[in-house]
């Protein structure tokens, strides 16, 4: 269903942008909400899985025989009981279940389902492994070295011409850019080059991985579970299991939080081979080490920035060389960190360059706007040094070289409507960024931009006989969808919003959804939304005319009734959504709207953040006094909820700024698997973080959305590292920039004479 | 969707008629199959509802205050909890929960939810109820007389002209005929007028009805409860509730059992009120005493049946009226036993009177062919005894009075292609009636006659990726529906039977779905799959269109293939359903079919039984020694469901034949509320049930099928009547042929002279 564009986005909206009670918060805060641990079958068995301590081992045998013997021990599986996979999900099944080698600490290579989880944790203490320890690599850079420790075998760097000869740990060459940075570099009067690291951060959702499975004999399965994407974990368990998509119906829990973190599989394809196996219900649910050890936190990256400018403050040339590990296997989002480097500007010659790397650590899943945020901090760093060396105001030096529409981006498209300007001359006015420094602190502020998704997308809306309407969405709601899609049916249908009910549909109720994630859903769903209405309103009009006896194209929609149009329409009542659904049964049956579709369209967004900073010169520890978002939401369909996207993008930047790391000692083990040593940052580590709301439509949605939830964490890295470099007095230009970093900053700073 | 009349039913298929294994037996015999007690919430509390030992009385006071103060005890709820309600759902609501009379032996009265079984019993010994006790009655006889206790105040019966000045237990008068029966009277050589006398039974399900509900204070509500109809549960909690509609979501259990008694509340809103006032889940599971004291057993009922015959067979007029007590409220099923007396009949005067009478009973539910087994046991008792008396084959003479396409019903409608002839027919040359009698037994038959419902339906289909098909349905799968579905879905596409897998989706995924009920569902929601596979296959054309580049109309779907057709299509590869569906996502996104419509053309059905029994007379005990089951199905879809279908309903009729009843003492309660007392048929009383599936195609229906569930036990009681009747030597009048009334009867008629 190919977006009309013969309506026009509306100028005014009747319940879109209002601020009504969210849908789930009465089930969440009296805790009736059911989420992945919550669920229970009859003659359920616990599952646990047994994880491999060492960062890189060839495992030579696995005895499960003892465990297997244990009295309560209804099954134990390894890598034997999965499909065998090429293609796609052969890296996915060697990530759930070891194959040959276990490659990183915590990587799975059995998993036992018992009665009790006391017979489960015995029974995983007598299952033997025999391993052969390797020796392993946990740094990007070392892992790009000659003679680095390799994690697979004859692993050749993709995207490289001519191929190379030798195999490595990186797996791909990524490039993006136009023009020639070598001549741009020529014309510019000042250049600045530096280099960057970052650290492995976790999206730190507070709800473990859980899930409840089934498996029969006969290859029927259900699968209850904490996700971001049902449909997802349906092709992938079903692939890895070797069963049929229509025989797997996956029901996605309520969520405790994903961020990007549960949009890939770890514990649901173990939890029904065991349910398999046993011919039980298994339930697996993580511990919170397991989930620092053993899903998918980000890359940590090593890069380097090189940008010229003119002295009238026109940069000429921007280069950068983007090193992502992503884990023991192929896929860090280096890729989208590359493209989106320097999408925020207006540029004549300019080159990213990503490496896609291995390293002896869990596989690295998506955290909001993946890859983006780290080569923003290296980017954003380079250009707050720059206008600094120019004496420019930093809005000031954006706004000069901001992309606009008809820009030709960093990545190839050309942007059309676009908020970046709008977002900098807003920062501009804002009394933050007018207000006086306040002593000891210091001010900056970065921007951000992500391209946000569409994707396959159905929808079903259902409208019943008192004149309410249900809602069927295919997208587990992470951020509010629920709302916001009910908000869009109402204004659609002319109904209130309190008439909506949105749920989650199981994947054997609705068409394939692609995952809740590139913040795809308010846009990709919401658009299916409305196109389901408008669907349901077609059947509402042509019920009326049935009703009227007159023709259906004599009947309009407006404001939830249908209304009789044009002269030989003849003259009626107008008939209310409830007048027409009441007699549904009678004129034909129930009315519903559906949509399957791959959406199109998701319009690109900017971020502007300002923030102050206070550094403590004794101890190194920053306080961040004020923060302040401004952002192109597209139109904001439930503000409440954009704004908290806003926030949250904010806060969980400022972790990943100061103080969030993965640390591995030696011995490549994570030392700090943990809440207590992997410290997120809490609400009195925060100030109030200002939002303001700034509305581009994106010609590509009937009501003009945008995703909001990814940009907002890309400025954060680089806002929060420019202000603390001023309030420090000398550029950090590594992540996390935790007191003792600052402090070996401010030495080291010293002793160059800054 | 109106049936596509131009597509003729098939004469060959390639799936349908086939006998596939059931799609849910091992989930059922593995036990892992989840039935209405089987889920579980976080912080559930158990419900005990208190009900009343008066069949009729006054309630005074109900004193709730001990039982809130008891420990444990989180809500307790009365009549007050419910919202007040005139219209369709006051009846219900007054059932569901005492108002200001306690009508039957186990009405609910107060309900209290507990933190365990153990308190909840003891909270409701705590509750206080000051009972006034009213006169009561039980029989319809005695309902019926002037000066019975009366139920309800001023209930004036409806349906009589002049309406009666002074109020009665009858709720309603219906009258169904034509012709006039006086005069056709007139014409008779001989005629046949008895009395009989039904007694109540039970659907005798294996699973007693249970819930779990929540609901919040925001009127948010779940609710997973073993129904035959979850959107009919949810329109009528929503009522009683006082909720929108759209927020109460019903998932629909695995169902033990239900042959109609599923197919109203009980429990539900009882559920849900408690779970609102303690603000946690409350589930409610019936004990076995419950079920028969307080659901929905069928009519007990008194009749009046009178028939003519010329001496040369032809029958000139039938009148027959027909007194059922449907409990304590209004809504008897005596208007379709009215309706059907005589449908089996080509009559020129026929007249059946329906009376709608109240008891001190729980309320009546539907149990297959609602009110038409008890109708046709005296219809087709009268008809044995006139062929008898004519010297007629039993079947001889109704094939001479049978109704044929053509025939004005005895009910008003004009039957179309009908197969009653043809289960005669085939019933005269079948080897049980062609074999001899054995000695000391008789051999008798029957024929039946049930409607078929259409109704509302929706239907779901989606097409994976990997080429299978997950069909979602909204009527709970009671007699194999699943199954059947699969296969029509199967067929429709062209795909393995194996591709499709059919789930009950819940009621905020699916449109409005009907009750499974009136063997509507493998006619009804087997249609409305089939459309929908019709609209999935128009889509899957329209890919494989937009992947060879020609025009839409120039593809056709051939056995699961879409092909090029006409002369300018071109020349391509055919694509398999496999293949479009594997490419969707780059060409358009998902592809579903949808079917939203109220089903009409239901054809009706008929069945003739052969039966052979055996008297012991010493004991008055009945064997059944032989049975077989001829009945028109139209199309059997899976012919193992239909003939399980078949023997089932002969099955339960023998027990409603022979063995079972309610028995009420004198002081209005239930003597045998359990299966010892309560004698269902077990496989050891059972001769194998044979069965011939008859395929009168019905035009209604794109492959002809026609409703099998209900038809098969009307004949029954008759059948076996007319068996026991010719082998004690006497005509036996009255339900259940219990040992002690046959051996009553034999002794009446040995003093009678028989």
């Amino acid at each position: 269903m190919p977006l009309d564009t013969k309506t026009p986005i509306p100028t005014s909206f009747r319940v879109v942008g209002t601020r009504p009670l969210r849908p789930d918060g009465i089930d969440k805060v009296t805790g009736r909400a059911r989420f992945g641990a919550d669920m229970w079958a009859p003659g359920m068995l616990v599952g646990r899985i047994l994880r491999s301590p060492h960062a890189h081992a060839r495992i030579r045998k696995i005895d499960i025989s003892k465990a297997q013997a244990l009295e309560g021990v209804k099954a134990v599986v390894t890598r034997a009981d999965f499909k065998a996979q090429d293609g796609d999900l052969a890296d996915i099944l060697d990530n759930v279940m070891a194959g040959k080698k276990a490659l990183y600490d915590g990587h799975a290579v059995a998993a036992v389902a018992a009665v009790s989880a006391a017979v489960a944790r015995k029974a995983l203490s007598l299952i033997e492994v025999d391993y052969e320890i390797l020796p392993h690599v946990t740094d990007v850079d070392e892992a790009m070295k000659p003679g680095a420790p390799l994690l697979h075998d004859g692993m050749i760097t993709a995207g490289v011409e001519p191929a190379p000869t030798k195999p490595s740990n990186v797996t791909r060459r990524h490039e993006f850019g136009h023009g020639d940075v070598e001549k741009g570099f020529k014309k510019a009067d000042i250049v600045v080059e530096r280099e960057f690291k970052t650290e492995a951060t976790h999206q730190g959702y507070i709800e473990p991985h859980a899930c409840l499975a089934t498996l029969s004999p006969d290859g029927v399965a259900e699968l209850w579970v904490c996700t971001q994407g049902h449909f997802m974990v349906r092709a992938v368990c079903a692939g890895l299991l070797g069963i049929d998509i229509s025989k797997l119906r996956v029901t996605a829990s309520e969520i405790g939080g994903g961020f990007g973190g549960k949009t890939t599989v770890f514990i649901e394809p173990v939890a029904l081979a065991l349910s398999r196996k046993a011919n039980r219900p298994v339930k697996i649910v993580m511990s919170r080490d397991e989930v620092f050890r053993a899903t998918g936190p980000t890359s940590s990256a090593s890069m380097r920035v090189k940008i010229g400018v003119t002295k009238d403050g026109r940069i000429t040339a921007a280069d950068g060389e983007f090193r992502y590990q992503g884990g023991a296997y192929a896929g860090s989002p280096v890729e989208f960190g590359a493209m989106s480097a320097f999408a925020c500007y207006d540029l004549e010659n300019v080159r990213a360059v990503g490496y896609d790397v291995v390293c002896n650590r869990p596989k690295q899943a998506a955290y909001r706007a993946p890859g983006a945020p780290i080569s923003a901090f290296a980017v954003e760093s380079v250009i707050d040094e720059l206008a600094k060396k120019l004496g420019m105001d930093a809005i000031d030096f954006r706004i000069k070289n901001a992309a606009k529409p008809g820009t030709k981006s960093s990545y190839g498209p050309t942007y059309g409507e676009i908020g970046l300007i709008t977002t900098l001359e807003e920062a501009k006015k804002h009394p933050h960024w007018k207000a006086p420094v306040k002593p000891g602190q210091a001010r900056s502020m970065a921007c951000g931009f992500w391209f946000n998704f569409g994707g396959q997308t159905c929808v079903s809306l259902n409208i019943n006989v008192d004149g309410t309407c249900t809602l069927a969405v295919g997208t587990p709601d992470i951020g509010g969808s629920r709302a916001s899609m009910s908000l869009m049916a109402a204004e659609e249908l002319g109904i209130p919003y309190e008439s909506v009910r949105a749920i989650v549909a199981d994947t054997s109720s609705l068409g394939y959804n692609d995952v809740t994630d590139g913040s795809r859903t308010t846009f990709a769903t919401g658009m299916a939304t409305i196109f389901a209405a408008r669907d349901a309103i077609k059947k509402l009009c042509g019920r009326a005319a049935q009703i009227w006896g007159i023709p259906e194209d004599a009947v309009v929609w407006e404001k939830g009734y249908a209304r009789p149009s044009g002269a030989n329409a003849g003259s009626f009542e107008p008939l209310s959504l409830a007048d027409i659904a009441k007699s549904s049964g009678n004129t034909g049956g129930p009315i519903a709207g559906h949509t399957e579709y791959n959406a199109e369209g998701a319009g690109v967004s900017f971020a502007t953040h300002i923030v102050d900073a206070e550094v403590d010169k004794e101890t190194g520890r920053t306080t961040i006094t004020r923060y302040t978002v401004l952002q192109d939401a597209g139109k904001a369909v439930h503000p409440s909820y954009v704004e908290g996207q806003f926030q949250g993008g904010a806060v969980q930047g400022i972790g990943w700024a100061l103080n969030e790391e993965y640390i591995y000692g030696k011995d490549g083990r994570l030392q700090n698997a943990g809440f207590l040593d992997y410290r997120i940052p809490v609400a009195s580590d925060l100030p109030m973080i200002d939002t303001k709301i700034i509305e581009i439509p994106n010609k590509g949605h009937p009501y003009g959305v945008r995703g909001v939830g990814e940009t907002s964490i890309v400025p954060p890295l680089a806002a929060i590292a420019n202000a603390v470099s001023a309030a420090a007095g000398v550029r950090l230009t590594q992540l996390p920039m935790s007191p003792p970093k600052v402090l070996k900053a401010i030495e080291e700073g010293a002793r160059k004479g800054h």
